[in-house]
């Protein structure tokens, strides 16, 4: 099975985090599936160059198209949600037919966390409020699976708990089909 | 043409820009689909029910699919992205080949305003920069069209002036197919 692992780990400033995700797909017997190993390396000599970014959308929709599943880490980042490319591939994996597992190292509920960013009073606009576990409804209904492990503080991006056992169901279905 | 109205609109408080959207559309010759008139009313007897949530998802999705195009409201929300359900709805509507249009009521490139956010330093990830204006490259890449306008201050959900850019983007492009 060919496993694609969305997530912003991408943004991870080396690439310990993923290599050890991609030998945990590999040790359960799958093809993990990873972005940056389609595309070119992005560094100080691709900044401001949309021509690298276009090529990296390419490679990562012709990745998606030839995965088996997508597994998506929806640990918030920058706010209250996932990452809105993770949650683009998770909509585009869903249209494509293909099952989307979910995985967070934050196991606070959606509403909770929005409220606890918007502490400051609110920003005029409801609070999504409909005790779900990961994220907006639109991603959250679209998952096969989710799978939330709070990590001690400093390893949001760290921390395999969440993805061990997301992984773990993600071979179950496997089995199963 | 179907058009259907993604954003976070539906998070406002009433439904007033929502009904100048739609009012626009229909005054352009097209139908707007806009997931709250599909959907029950959400209000204090619906908190906390992902039963709700699960049949608002259907809807949407079911209005996708009808659809013959996705306009999509980008204006960042609640961190320097876009919403996340509507970057899903984008992700879900250019697998199935519906032309995604966007439009923002912010004007600063996504790079920018992203390092705005983190400018107390950082969180320790890299920060996207290849020189895209509307906002991290999967949900980019995947627009038709995209029309940003800085909203005067306290005009980031009310201002129309991106929308009617994209509507008019909209209805040209429907005119040559």
């Amino acid at each position: 099975m060919k496993v694609y692992l969305a997530g912003p780990d991408v943004f991870l400033p080396n690439t310990g985090v993923a290599a050890e995700k991609k030998a945990l797909v590999a040790a359960a017997g799958h093809i993990p599936l990873y972005p940056l190993d389609a595309a070119s390396p992005v560094d100080a000599a691709t900044a401001g160059k949309p021509e690298v970014a276009a090529a990296i959308f390419a490679a990562n929709v012709a990745m998606i198209r030839a995965a088996d599943v997508v597994l998506a880490n929806l640990t918030p980042f920058r706010g209250p949600s996932a990452d809105v490319g993770t949650a683009w591939e998770a909509g585009f994996g869903h249209a494509l037919g293909k099952p989307v597992f979910g995985y967070s190292n934050v196991a606070v509920a959606f509403e909770a966390r929005t409220r606890a960013i918007l502490a400051s009073g609110g920003d005029g606009m409801e609070v999504e409020d409909f005790g779900l576990a990961s994220d907006n409804l639109m991603l959250h209904f679209s998952l096969a699976g989710y799978f939330a492990h709070q990590a001690p503080a400093g390893g949001r991006w760290r921390d395999l708990e969440s993805f061990k056992a997301a992984l773990a169901a993600v071979g179950a279905d496997w089995a199963r089909r």
